[in-house]
Formats: structure tokens, sequence, C-alpha cells
């Protein structure tokens, strides 16, 4: 059976990632393929398991390295018991953050360089997305977007200036991959998700 | 203040380091010396939640790469919040198993190579032993000791041929490196800990 599609979605936090995966999962869907959605950290038991350890309010004495190695082992779980299977069995994943985001939050937000790219390759072995979809959104207005949902977990809570640092990683590591789809994420729900279809479609179209 | 001395242990499950560990922290205590004894995985709050989360008999789906990366989490947190900070206070840190473990355990044993070592060089930084005690034992002895103890977790109900391969590796990483001490380890504690004594003083005295 030919290789499923594997889609991932970067950008800051508020920048509407969420949204707009669900909206292209039903939209797949509708057009009958075999669409799984996930995210990171998680999408499996043990990852979740991870996941909570790493946004813990409580572990405030978490050293970044333990961090990032912990995103990379929640990494490791997910792709070999969920998306290498899935992309085996011919269906499209779409994920909300993968290794990218570790790279620009923790590579660049946090000052670990190329170590983080490179424990993250341990991880993941050769399963990388086709395409990533960047939304970009200017750091102030994601603050506050999650400012207004009231989420306020560990990493929620870090200064707007973070969030700055982390916009420009991420706008950084974009320019440097053709995997990257930058897409503008201001405007409303619906305007967002047009300029998603279309680079979907184009991607379907060049896939045959 | 001189910076102290990092001694880990190193050896297969069975061989008697965590006896021989605390009878040398007596032995440096009363000798005067400010001494920490710590684990792997473990040692700090946060790393005992990461091992905790490594030996739970209910995590039989890991990955070995996720559990490769979870020591490495457990070990970063472990040497930035404990080792370096009494290493600065010029304490003598002695450590059940460090980074060899991982390298023998999942680099050979499970088969996952080099980068065993390559996320463990990106957890620990340059915080390194000053010397590593490999405390050799047939396979099956070890093994055996185990099992009367009744010790039965995830990793100890690996089979036996694991444990000999994992055997195997510790004696090829010591002989690879200056910083590892053989110490046979049959015979009795009181046998064992005479050797592991003569090394330990004989490392102090070229110390000065």
């Amino acid at each position: 059976m030919r290789r499923g599609v594997f889609i991932s979605f970067e950008g800051p936090d508020g920048c509407g990632k969420t949204t707009q995966i669900a909206k292209l999962a039903r939209y797949c869907r509708d057009k009958g393929y075999d669409t799984v959605v996930s995210r990171e950290p998680g999408g499996t038991p043990i990852s979740e398991k991870i996941r909570s350890l790493i946004l813990d309010p409580e572990n405030t004495e978490m050293d970044p390295r333990t961090e990032a190695l912990l995103y990379a082992a929640s990494r490791a779980q997910h792709v070999a018991q969920l998306i290498e299977p899935a992309l085996e069995q011919g269906r499209i994943v779409l994920c909300d953050r993968f290794i990218d985001s570790s790279i620009a939050y923790q590579g660049f937000g946090r000052g670990l360089g190329d170590g983080v790219r490179i424990i993250n390759e341990f991880a993941v072995k050769s399963v990388m997305p086709d395409i990533t979809f960047f939304l970009d959104i200017d750091a102030r207005i994601g603050h506050e977007r999650n400012a207004r949902e009231g989420k306020a977990d560990r990493l929620e809570l870090e200064a707007l200036d973070f969030h700055r640092r982390v916009g420009e990683a991420f706008r950084e590591i974009a320019a440097s991959d053709a995997r990257f789809r930058r897409v503008d994420a201001s405007g409303s729900i619906e305007e967002v998700f047009g300029r998603i279809v279309t680079v979907f479609e184009a991607f379907m179209a060049e896939r045959g």
C-alpha cells in the first residue's frame, strides 16, 4: 500500500493551529481520506504521561535540557506507536506540533542550540512531515488570544518576550526548508482556513 | 573552593553496586569527606518521577528510543540539580549508575548504537565521572542474585541473554576509557569492598 501523508502544524501559542487542524480533518474526511489527528507532546498513552510531567506547574525546577529530552521522548513514542503505523496504512496524519516546535522553543527560545535538533533526529528516525504549515502571527496577538482563553500552564506563563523570540525562530526555520508552507494566520478562522485548503490541494495535486 | 570528586558505579544487575556504595559512603564519611550518595535513574524529585515512568510494568509498549530519551532526561535533571552543585561545593558524589549504563543497556543491549552516547552527551554537558567502578560479574550469578531478592520490575524481567549482552558491553566500554576501574565483583561483600577501597585510596593519593 502507498505511504500516507504526514502534515504537521507549527506556530506560536494562539496562532489557531488546533482550530484549523480540526477543520482540515473534517475537510479531508469529507473527501474520503482516512485521516488521523494527533498532537504533541502527546498522542499515545505513554506520550500523554510524559506530557503531563512536562506541563505540571509543580515542576518549576525542571532543567531546560530535561525538558528538551522529555519532548523528544514523547515524540519518539508518538512516531513509533502512532505516526509510523498510520503512514504505513496509507492514512493522512495531521499533527499539532512536531520537531520544529522543539527547535523553536528549546533550541532558540531556551538557547540550547543545535543539540535539540540532534536529540530529535534520534527520536524520529527518518519519519519527517511531507509538509509543515507554519501559521505565522504577531506574537502579541497570539499571546492575547491565549490570555483571553484563560490558558495558563507553565509554558503559557512565560513572558511575551519569549513568545517573540519563538516567533522569530519559526520564521527562520520555515525559511530554511522547502517542506514549510508559511500561512498568514491573521484574519477570521474561515479566511485562514481558505489559505490552508489552497496549499493542501496544491500539495495533493502535485503528489498525484 | 576545589571541585569535588565524582565517582560512578556500573555493572549488570546483581553485581552488588548498591551495597558497595553504602559501604564506601560510610568509609568516606568516617574519613571526614562530605559525601553524597545518589542513583540513576533518579536522584531528584523530577528524576524520580521519570524513573517511575520508565520502570512502570504497565508501560509495555514503550519504544526503545523513548526509554533511552527518558533515561537521558532523568540524567540531565540529576546533573543540573544535584551532581553539579555538589561538585561545586567540593563534595564527593557516589552515583549508582550513570552514562555508561545507558550506553550498555540501550546502546548495546537494545541495539540503538551510538545515538545513545550522543543524546547523553547533550544531557550531561561536560559533567563526567572522575572514576567509574565497573563491578564485573558473571551474568548468570547476577541474574540469580536478583531472582533470590525477588526483584521484578520491567527491566529485571528481561531474559538472561540480554544480561549477558549487557555484561559484554560493559567490558567493552570499560576497556576503552582510562576513567574505568574494573573490579572483580565475585566473592564476599568484604572481599569486594577491600578491592574498591584500594582503588579509591590510590585515586585520592594521586589526586593529592
